[in-house]
């Protein structure tokens, strides 16, 4: 059983922030994923979207994913999306060593699919390599925290190294990338290992500069546990927004059917409160997920 | 609307049987994708999933997909499962130039996954050759079957020109593959151009020799339809196990954790009636999704 | 044999020239490709290779590809160099369909390398497709513009689509480029047929905003022949500079050992007489080969 | 300058052997790179060249490589070629610690072709990875030995694990492969730090089961030097037959234009004097160009 580090009730409170600006030159559908998720440890307290020009919203909570979608169909000229939100997180923080793998004869059918490989994480190729270098670790939180301490030294952080089409197999190759490769880079060696593995969006207090940042959460025990192997931002004070299988699946926004340009965006996530500051990053094994 | 072309209560039945034999070598565990999906186009009259010696099998439908999974774990020796089920199947079958595409703005957002790029459909790079080869064709379920058509014409069917870790960008640039690859090609390229598709494992009546086939569904309209750009079997003559986004999602088997190898893999579908013929494949436009 | 389609005796002369600056960091080695080759059909008349400030240049005219290398050793500072030739050019404009393909039985040994794929020109992976698109056509010169037809027809040729590390099959797969790629396309096809192909850098006449251009050259008959997908200037104004595999071989410069940046690059090809212009670019099959 | 670890005059003999047959099925061109190169430190005492039925065959050096080149018109029936030759080696052993490498500086201009990625050698994506592993040692013959110590104990040398079209990249991915693929690991880790490398094909004396071996050359110092990441056979005792930027060029047997089928193969490779064993295969620094 995991053993708990922290008192039961240790809650922190959090607003979040996005805006968004488009130049939209020909009638778009755009789906945006900004909302953070919600769940016992991660509750909504209030949230407003906000569009100029106003336009018709339709807003959706996947069964599958939990994630948040907005949908919005925008008319030529400029669009811009403000959303703020107050989040309360109460994240379990367990101690990493009282956290083991999951064995595939008592996985939960439904996470089977987190083993798969995914278009930017190709576990298919990787089992030899995971397995020379992690396969003769104990399993458990702190292997898959090996995974993340191999990533963060023998890849190199670089803004511009990668692109939209840039899978696990070219970060290793190339030996850099940004937090989308690094958490695509971990999951694909969890998968390969046999733990579930996906990728997540997340606000992450502290971050500099602010931006939506990614992560990723491995399945452990007998729920989702956070990973961040660019070391940016404390794993307790991530607010999760979209999970999925790689990148392809968290987009902040998509868009179909037309003609857009990015404008402007800002993000942003201050403390609402002075209880408590988000943990040492490297202490505890951390989750936000409801179990 | 799409036009009706039978009469509403067309069902046929088919008879369909899987036997799986493998030597386990060390403990393993297996799932097993091989149940017919259910649903009210698509009906188990009855079926029995038997192994040997006799297993524990935990059995799952997933809430996401509706595929059927089946957990047994395994001991070392031989172990054989024999599936059989009888089916009823009554596919929707509709005049194709009535079936348009469903335009983003009006896709159930849970269907929008299936845009995605995945493992072996690396849509994000089809986007310039899918406009360029069908990107001046009006929308709709002929807009799908001329992709089929295309991928029909300028692919060989070959078996051995593929493997696990081929993908649609692997098969486009060789021109050769197996049905798996064919409906890689067929859903990167839907995708590609914003048609929401996935990948379907079906017992197939009719092919040869007998074997798991793999096909592809569209969603068109309000629902997902069926293709196959291999042409070798009646649309209307498949029975639907399991859907996902490709091939990573779907396979009839797969083991973790322990030692095992194939030994024997029989496959066959037969009618249980003798009141109907699948129809031309050519003619219908066909969905056993209950809509 | 080639029937020829311009009186023997047909020479213009170009003043080709091109500047490079570089800021340099850390001392370096430059290894410049600039120079026109030299041979019967495309003379240098003068030339002078000049740098700021004055450094030692090492001069090489490579045995196996005829290419004119030029070494400098950079001190940190600001270094450019300014190139300047007159050439005068005579090539061979003979009608294309009286030109064939050299059969592997009697090809030169030593063209024989150009057969085989490279870096970015996987011509073992085109076989098949090469064969379904070109197979069934009459071998000879025709049969290599129909190959730079196809591409020009199916290809975007876009700045910025493509990088450094952009292969034959990636720009099959986008269906866009700039020149070096479509060159590798064809390559790629042509090798992939059994007819040598090869990457060749030039100044070309009339290329607008003027640049170093990549064209391409397949032996046919007992003779490189060049060729141009991108139909971006005519054939018969292009001044050969370097040849070889792919652009691997083939950069105007390449650097070691130390840092420098690009600062400025220029390059200008003008007539130096009125005598005659460059022909029709879809007329002849051109050579500056000196047989 | 390198410091002689032998005596000067230390000749081996060897006896080398091919046989291979092919059925053929329609005529066609078979060019074979079987023969050993021949210079001042491997020279051919004798040779024959044999095929059954007898047929015209052309025999090439090339001057680029020295490559010696057999080039056979093969009828439909059946076609097999005997070789057999005589060779004595005197390759150059010396102390690796005294081998430096080349600065680009001063590096033959001619050798520069083998700094450039090529199709197997995708050395132009390794040059980060290749920099955190090996940057930081003393460049020299024992950098090179330490990237061979580097691939035999990251990559597992695997039977069928690669194929005619798996790129370094591939291997690294994968963590396996065969001669062929270690040589290009090696050879593409080289260039990307600036050491020129070269693929060679080999008999190699003690390699069990016989067979052609692929090494690679480097050029350190004034000369190549050879090495062998399988570990396979010792380096004093291989007979180079061809070298080329990767295995694309280096094949035992090219055909073109027509069908054939490998039927059988057969090498090897005995000493026909007793004077002296080939040195274990770790001390020496070996070369066996004539520099």
């Amino acid at each position: 059983m995991p053993v708990s580090l922290r008192p039961p009730r240790d809650i922190m409170h959090f607003d979040v922030a996005c805006s968004l600006a488009y130049s939209v030159r020909e009638p778009a559908t755009l789906v945006l994923n900004v909302r953070p998720a919600q769940n016992a440890r991660q509750r909504i307290v209030s949230e407003r979207f906000e569009t100029t020009p106003t336009a018709a919203v339709e807003s959706t909570t996947l069964a599958s994913s939990g994630n948040r979608l907005d949908r919005v169909q925008l008319a030529p000229g400029e669009f811009r999306l403000d959303y703020r939100a107050r989040v309360s997180l109460e994240p379990s923080r367990v101690d990493p060593a009282s956290v083991g793998e999951c064995p595939p004869s008592e996985l939960p059918l439904d996470v089977l699919e987190n083993l798969m490989a995914s278009r930017y994480c190709e576990a298919d190729r990787f089992a030899r390599f995971a397995d020379k270098v992690f396969g003769d670790m104990a399993p458990g939180h702190l292997r898959v925290t090996a995974i993340c301490n191999w990533i963060h030294d023998h890849l190199d952080y670089r803004r511009g190294s990668s692109n939209a089409h840039t899978s696990a197999i070219d970060t290793l190759t190339d030996r850099a990338g940004v937090c989308r490769d690094f958490a695509h880079v971990g999951i694909s060696l969890c998968r390969a290992l046999g733990i579930p593995a996906r990728f997540a969006s997340v606000y992450a207090f502290g971050l500099e500069p602010p931006d939506f940042h990614a992560v990723f959460e491995a399945w452990l025990g007998d729920r989702w546990y956070l990973f961040d192997p660019t070391r940016q931002a404390a794993l307790d004070g991530l607010v999760r927004i979209g999970v999925g299988r790689d990148a392809a699946d968290v987009a902040f926004s998509n868009s179909w059917g037309g003609v857009l340009e990015p404008l402007d965006m800002q993000v942003s996530i201050t403390r609402s409160d002075g209880a408590a500051e988000p943990a040492d990053r490297t202490v505890a094994a951390v989750s936000v997920d409801a179990g």
